[in-house]
């Protein structure tokens, strides 16, 4: 049944980093043409060229923003239509921001059914005017939503033994260590344990177990390291176990990331950036996917420098959440 | 040759915790006793008790601290020697502290030639009136020294592809997220990838590559998100460079962790507890190690809650340093 088959945007990302070759060797592989139809949003002769560095096959066919919807039927293996971008290419972060904004547009008018989107710098990104600290920010503010969050998700499989898969919700992220502090609020971190447990709800857990990190060493070690456990966290925990949610913690992170992975837990929701990522790079860097919760369109992204086929069964992975 | 078998004192550690039963269960093992002469410092009904419960044949067999050096030759798998405590068991700190503090000392005067701690309570030990945020903490007064740092050590093995194992040093501790910034400097950063270079050393590592972890999400992406990485981590990296040795940084920590795992790095500086502690974790809860590097005197510790026959191996494999 081909016509049912998702139709996913996929930006280039970063001219200047692995996008472009990920997508030419993922082209390829036919199990993503058996799960999607996909198209790029792009710049054709970067696209060529990734295309020659990998040896893929597949021929770029330039088409317009106008004829995404019929350019969805003609994607196959030996075809590659890309949505040409018309930032300059020597502005590698006007490109990645242009074809981001394109995709999310089709995605929210119903043009497409969901974007996946390939590593943006977001140095470059700053650089070119356009002033988000990461992909799931400048999602959210294009989706006009205020809730959300990024979530790092490990499909069931030999790393984890949970059987919906590992999702850890991050509740502050592009933003240095320093002003995690202020970041962090009972509405804050309730508002992460509501997402995280739509989240896995959605990938098939009946009342996922929503395990909620603590901030400080030792889970503060009974108010001696700190009290972000007792006045922020233990609070916001209370305020959704009285909504009925499946929600534990403030747990201490060094053992709370094996205690999920073991199957103890569905998901996580982690303080700030580096808590969830240490751990889920570790346990499944070429399986893991980065999905944006509370978005109205359907995001995911190949985790940084993966392995294109790893990355990509993540990715059919995901299409359990469109259903 | 029974005679060079190292004497190692074993502190029992928080009565109320894992420590006694964990002794009681590593006292039947026959690998043990082949490594080293162990003498216990605790007390004598705990131990009896967690005997019982672990089914563990040894006698236990009250010694005076006077009668330390002696006490060593009398240690076999049936007959478990132990210094008795003076503080009361009502009192789980108090005893905690004082096994730490006679066992520190037995080392210090040569009446011992190594300490193994069993985990004890933080909370416990202030309850107690003895203000320190843990062992590595408490180790250090009671050696004088200011240059100490406690690095998670990952042996060679099935985890790591680290030819001479893998060594997480922590430039601050036992102290909440939020002080961490006040305490990280160049001078601290410094001194302990110092400290790390010679434990790899000592561990056999001819240049031992240590990689310092960024403190921000992306190494503080150019700036973007904090500036520690430019003003304290870069600055300490160029002056241990400086004095000849084989450090980079500070790298991005969510990936840093997975290369060092894989063979790229022998030691890692981490900038707080948690960074270096859910990584270690993952990959070695049972076999992982705690030294503190930089006491006149050799301790290491079982890692929190572990199983018994790894975190002995682990033990096993610290000897290779008191040789």
């Amino acid at each position: 049944m081909p016509a049912e088959r998702p139709r996913l945007l996929l930006t280039m990302g970063d001219p200047t980093g692995v996008g472009p070759e990920i997508i030419a060797a993922v082209w390829a592989d036919d199990r993503v043409h058996r799960v999607c139809r996909p198209v790029v949003v792009g710049e054709r002769g970067v696209l060529e060229r990734a295309a020659e560095l990998r040896k893929a096959g597949a021929a770029i066919e330039a088409v317009a923003e106008a004829e995404l919807p019929r350019a969805f039927d003609r994607t196959s293996p030996a075809v590659m239509p890309c949505v040409q971008l018309r930032a300059p290419l020597g502005r590698p972060g006007g490109q990645a921001y242009e074809a981001v904004t394109l995709a999310a547009g089709a995605a929210l008018d119903g043009r497409c059914d969901g974007i996946v989107t390939a590593p943006l710098s977001k140095a470059n990104l700053q650089a070119a005017g356009h002033d988000y600290p990461g992909h799931t920010e400048l999602l959210a503010e294009l989706c006009s939503v205020d809730d959300f969050a990024m979530m790092l998700y490990l499909p069931p499989g030999e790393t984890t033994r949970c059987p919906h898969g590992l999702g850890v919700v991050h509740t502050t992220l592009h933003t240095s260590l320093r002003s995690v502090f202020d970041l962090l609020s009972v509405d804050a971190i309730a508002a992460k344990c509501r997402l995280a447990h739509a989240a896995l709800a959605a990938f098939g857990a009946l009342a996922p177990r929503v395990a909620v990190a603590a901030l400080n060493p030792h889970a503060g070690e009974e108010g001696l390291f700190g009290d972000e456990e007792r006045t922020l966290i233990a609070p916001a925990v209370q305020r959704v176990l009285g909504e009925g949610l499946n929600v534990t913690g403030p747990w201490s992170v060094d053992t709370l990331m094996g205690r999920a992975a073991a199957g103890e837990f569905d998901a996580v929701v982690a303080m700030y950036h580096d808590q969830g990522h240490i751990a889920l790079k570790l346990l499944g860097m070429h399986a893991a996917v980065n999905v944006t919760l509370g978005l109205p369109i359907v995001r995911t992204s190949v985790a940084h420098g993966t392995a294109p086929d790893l990355a990509w069964k993540g990715v059919a992975e995901t299409e359990g959440m469109i259903a």
